[in-house]
């Protein structure tokens, strides 16, 4: 993904609302009502195309900039209005974005962007990796503390909406147990898990949760449920031409942490097949909790929260921007610092005010 | 519901944990973790009774005094520390509650009740007019500020959870359409109408989602539904000896508002049978939103939020003592007015710090 070294943005540029705005919060505030947020996006795949796809559809934002490691006449992007550049200028447009959603991966691009970013501007990401969330929070925090600016870490689905039900049905319902399912979708790391294998030209492996063990849970049977008992796998391979294929499926049905405590099926298919078939990257899953209340326990609840996306980065894109509005708003009324999901008030995320959030959705 | 004036509290009374605490929030913000959140109920139906359930299973909570408008030695709680006193004797508590929480009717109760009592305490009610909701904030918000008190309003799950559900769901996919089924549950509204008819003992109402509605909606077909394709009702009548039934059953489905646009079942049964087979009263119901993303909207997504509740007041109950806690927290920070789920960060409700909630739940 590094690209050559980019064009250089004309300094002079201004967003086409931007003219004549001074910046920060406060003048954020005295904003007549047609400002709109400005934002920028760093990284321009899946997620960056889904973030921008996701301001179109909200009224109070525009794209003002999409930030590049590759050269920034290479990338096409989808709005006329909005300036690619390269991310050596991200720093640049410091006063000339309400927000920044930095779109790379978890594993090596966030850990370093977020509080590189949380600096200079106010920031969402969807950083996924579950386990290393505290760590990355204390980061960004210190960072969007010492910047003045508000940073919001871990927003989509998973982290994110999911957290979300698991947090509020927790306290709901302190007395139960929570289930999480995912799927039926296409997971990224086991499809190029796969996809490293001697002889696999191309793979999709989709997640299945099984509907035994969702019936069973729906049914407040309450049960223990390994690994094996949650979720299958179901992969689709290319195949080089001349490859083992028995050999291929053995070494995904075994391969450790990624396949070996599942029941995995392989399908061999064409390439052309693949494309067909397979194009889209569709996700969803489900968030349970089955709990008790009564004196003496005696009345079981059930909630459940579920998602079908058809693309799952572009719903994960959908949930960033409008906490991108939030992130925003939080920073207008003199807040900094990181936060989650879980701190964020829901009206926050909503282009409505109170009032009209009280009389048409409460 | 309105009974004779009660036996006077001792007005020494104070709270096991409270002895020696000062009020008010910073005394508040000061106390050890041992010390609980101290909370009443007013009203002692099954909204009370089940409040009283909640805190019990709440370990950051303790119930402190039940107000009732019956004679308070009529009245039988099942919480030995507490006490059940007059509701006349509420405001000599002034001091000793942190949270008082108003299991009224919205009918008539809370309109009067919450303003009167969002000025000394932090309160919670489960208002459920929906179309009263604005009027209601307007006079409860007065009032708290008046007091410098919080009072959270039309907190359960509908209004509630669903309400929270569809405003997020609202604000991820701006572009989409919502359904909100209810059921299969108990309408006591319902029951009370057909109860109001000659000839009626007893009667129990459920309603009912239709299955191919609902299934059509998570199909991601979008449809335009009345009021009959969404609901069916199914009505369980007691009737008195040598009454018409066919004349019954007759005006319960022609019964304006209540049944006329409906789809209606009506069954007659035995008291023993109503006794037997309808005593609880559960409830429940789905809130979807199917929207669609992508530069041409070819992505779609079916974001679905639903309960099966064993005890509908129970539940109701688990909510509003979850946001009880929020309105203490909310006040020990400073905060007043009044404010609704919408406005309260969903961190606030669990008993969990910040940083274990990050930890276990993100």
């Amino acid at each position: 993904m590094i690209g050559a070294s980019g064009e250089r943005c004309p300094s002079s540029y201004m967003g086409h609302t931007s003219l004549g705005r001074k910046d920060g919060p406060a003048a954020a505030g005295e904003r007549g009502v047609i400002m709109k947020i400005r934002i920028g996006i760093l990284g321009y795949g899946n997620l960056g195309r889904g973030v921008e796809c996701a301001v179109r559809q909200n009224q109070d934002m525009e794209l003002v900039a999409v930030f590049t490691r590759r050269h920034p006449a290479d990338v096409k992007i989808l709005t006329e209005e909005a300036k690619v550049c390269h991310v050596d200028e991200a720093a640049q447009w410091k006063d000339r974005l309400d927000v920044l959603i930095l779109c790379g991966g978890s594993a090596t691009d966030l850990p370093v962007q977020t509080p590189e970013y949380a600096r200079l501007f106010n920031v969402v990401d969807s950083f996924d990796t579950h386990a290393r969330i505290p760590e990355h929070f204390a980061g960004v925090d210190r960072a969007a503390q010492a910047g003045g600016k508000v940073a919001v870490i871990s927003v989509g689905w998973d982290p994110g909406m999911f957290s979300l039900n698991r947090m509020y049905a927790n306290a709901i319902l302190p007395e139960g147990k929570d289930y999480t399912f995912w799927g039926r979708g296409v997971s990224q790391g086991h499809s190029d898990a796969v996809r490293r294998i001697e002889g696999v030209k191309d793979a999709r492996q989709y997640t299945i949760p099984v509907e035994s063990a969702l019936a069973s849970v729906r049914a407040g049977e309450n049960p223990e449920l390994t690994v094996r008992q949650k979720h299958t796998r179901e992969c689709f391979v290319v195949a080089e031409e001349g490859a083992d294929r028995e050999r291929i499926e053995e070494e995904i049905k075994t391969m450790p942490n990624y396949f070996a405590e599942y029941d995995t099926t392989v399908h061999f298919i064409s390439e052309e097949e693949l494309r067909r078939d397979h194009a889209r990257i569709p996700h969803g899953g489900f968030v349970l909790r089955s709990g008790a209340t009564g004196w003496e326990k005696e009345n079981r609840h059930l909630i459940e929260y579920s998602l079908k996306l058809d693309s799952n980065p572009e719903f994960t894109a959908s949930v960033i921007v409008t906490y991108a509005r939030a992130a925003y708003r939080l920073r207008t009324e003199g807040a900094s610092g990181c936060k989650t999901v879980f701190d964020i008030p829901p009206a926050y995320l909503s282009a409505k005010s109170g009032a009209e959030l009280r009389a048409s959705m409460l």
